[in-house]
């Protein structure tokens, strides 16, 4: 929030009746900066103290209407989303999370209202993490709106976890359920796509909910950090990340399809239509956590994960792998091994 | 880079033949992560170990085709641009630079010509500003290129320069030439904006090279931090920025217009027209450093400033605000007292 003012030698040469930059800084987001270091967002950049024997994480998700969110989503929901990509990257590396910087593209077409809103959701978010904005900047970016958010959190120092400490043995977790961010895209897409499943009302609403809205697993960072040999968190769908972290790991994973954590939703699907299920499944957008636990860290992660009050479920093991240079996912049900899954999901399915 | 795929559950649909973000990062942005916390671009997120006893400052700046630069600007001086304007930032609040993210909304036609072009500009900054890519995103944003980089300097703690610590009688000081991007964006956006001017064809490609390539301060931010009271760098124009510094010091600044550093094409456009060369040189895109230095303190900024070759010139001083709760610019030539200039800039000339 520098507060460059782009009415001042913009190429396309537009100006407009609406506020400048530096009256919306000072209406919308001032009020988000809590920190010190922050001037309230008037001076060309924030000072930011880590913590004593502190290293920081830094995360920076970049989100597009009409690729990572729908235009007409409640401003507040996208603004929330926007941050708890974020946070659940952070939540992964097991990070506290602190600060962060905001980035905003507004379309030509943006509203006071819209905008009020977007720092309404910020606000509610702030509070739940306890985060506060440090900076950014404001810019017009043409026709879709593009928010690009830097998140800053700490730990203490040597204490993150990377996707590539896991080992042959470890145990494989996921937090929550998976799948219904993406199942919840699909009924975005085409009011009908699940009218042949019969889903229950509560159930498509579970669905829509969980793609509008990810829930960050924050509260299990300090878990994670304590308990993980490896980390990540599932963006791109289960089968795709897992391949993420086989390969970092340099392990091979077995998951057990019969134990991946499913809601009532996705069971459903799953049993009405096998292959439309297990495309929710591999569809990404879940924020989940998925790690791994050595052996004898397993139960204490459970029991502090409940302490949490966060679902994890072991889904499977590592073990060493039988190409030493590419870790490889195996997809099992009942003893059978399914497939040789590709990494890049379930495409062949 | 996170590795989001964006190819999964994109509202648009959309799939390209092209490679994917995996492949891009692995491509053309993993090499300029040199920083052993960026693993590479492989990871959620970067951890950065801040140095022994020192503060970070963190500034985000985006830019966007057609607002910003021009899509079809070279695409290596379009990296080296957004790059630039955050070092120009961190040198303002005498920060070293050290590293950066890099969000990048690519728009649906970029080629990996282009790709590689612009990954080439942010090699050969890195090389030349010392920093290093430590994390970021790339998506798809649809119409146009949006550009959005945080970068990170350090500073031993308690040094960082704010807009905020000017006092009366401190000297008001600026880095360069002003004027000369602002004219030469009315050169791009008009080829004939000069014509009745006369300007000589190196003074065209003078100023058409400040528009495309701003040359940050970086040598100078030792310089600043040791003896700047307040400072900060010149985007908006001179009289907007030294309204700005005037505001949060709570100052009075006296720009005497004759003192004002200018290349020979903007003292041919002021001569020639001085309404035009006015409007020049509050046009902004300056990124020099704007700064206020106690008088005791003048001759060592000078002499260190000169030893870093960034010339510097007093182009006036602060005072005693009229009104406590805001400082005004005041602009005079010789001795004439021009106008009271609005903080916003040139507007009522």
């Amino acid at each position: 929030m520098t507060g460059r003012d782009d009415r001042n030698g913009r190429p396309d040469g537009q100006d407009s009746q609406r506020p400048g930059e530096f009256d919306l800084i000072r209406a919308y987001f001032a009020p988000l900066a809590r920190d010190p270091g922050s001037l309230g967002l008037t001076d060309d950049a924030t000072v930011y103290h880590p913590g004593e024997g502190c290293e920081l994480v830094l995360t920076k998700d970049m989100l597009s209407a009409n690729v990572h969110f729908f235009a007409d989503d409640p401003p507040e929901a996208i603004a929330s989303k926007a941050l708890r990509v974020n946070l659940s990257d952070l939540a992964a590396k097991g990070a506290v999370p602190r600060a962060y910087l905001l980035g905003l593209g507004l379309p030509d077409d943006w509203t006071a209202v819209w905008l009020e809103r977007f720092a309404c959701g910020l606000n509610g978010d702030q509070a739940a993490f306890d985060v506060t904005l440090v900076g950014g900047d404001t810019i017009r970016a043409g026709d879709r709106l593009q928010i690009s958010i830097t998140a800053i959190g700490e730990l203490p120092e040597g204490t993150a976890v990377r996707r590539s400490g896991g080992s042959a043995g470890d145990l494989l977790y996921v937090t929550g359920t998976l799948g219904d961010a993406a199942a919840g895209l699909r009924e975005r897409l085409d009011a009908r796509a699940f009218d042949h499943v019969g889903l229950e009302a509560d159930e498509l609403r579970h669905i829509l909910h969980r793609y509008l809205l990810p829930q960050p697993r924050v509260a299990l960072a300090p878990v994670v950090r304590a308990h993980a040999s490896a980390a990540m968190d599932v963006s791109d769908g289960l089968m795709a990340d897992a391949g993420h972290l086989a390969r970092a790991s340099k392990v091979d994973l077995h998951i057990d399809l019969d134990r991946v954590p499913l809601s009532p939703a996705l069971r459903r699907i799953l049993a009405a239509e096998r292959r439309l299920g297990l495309a929710c499944l591999g569809g990404g957008d879940d924020y989940e956590i998925l790690c791994l636990v050595p052996v004898d860290k397993a139960a204490a992660f459970e029991a502090e994960a409940a302490l949490q009050r966060c679902p994890v479920t072991c889904i499977g093991t590592a073990s060493a792998s039988m190409d030493k240079s590419q870790g490889r996912v195996i997809l099992q049900q009942a003893g059978v091994d399914l497939t040789d899954v590709s990494p890049d999901g379930f495409r062949h399915f």
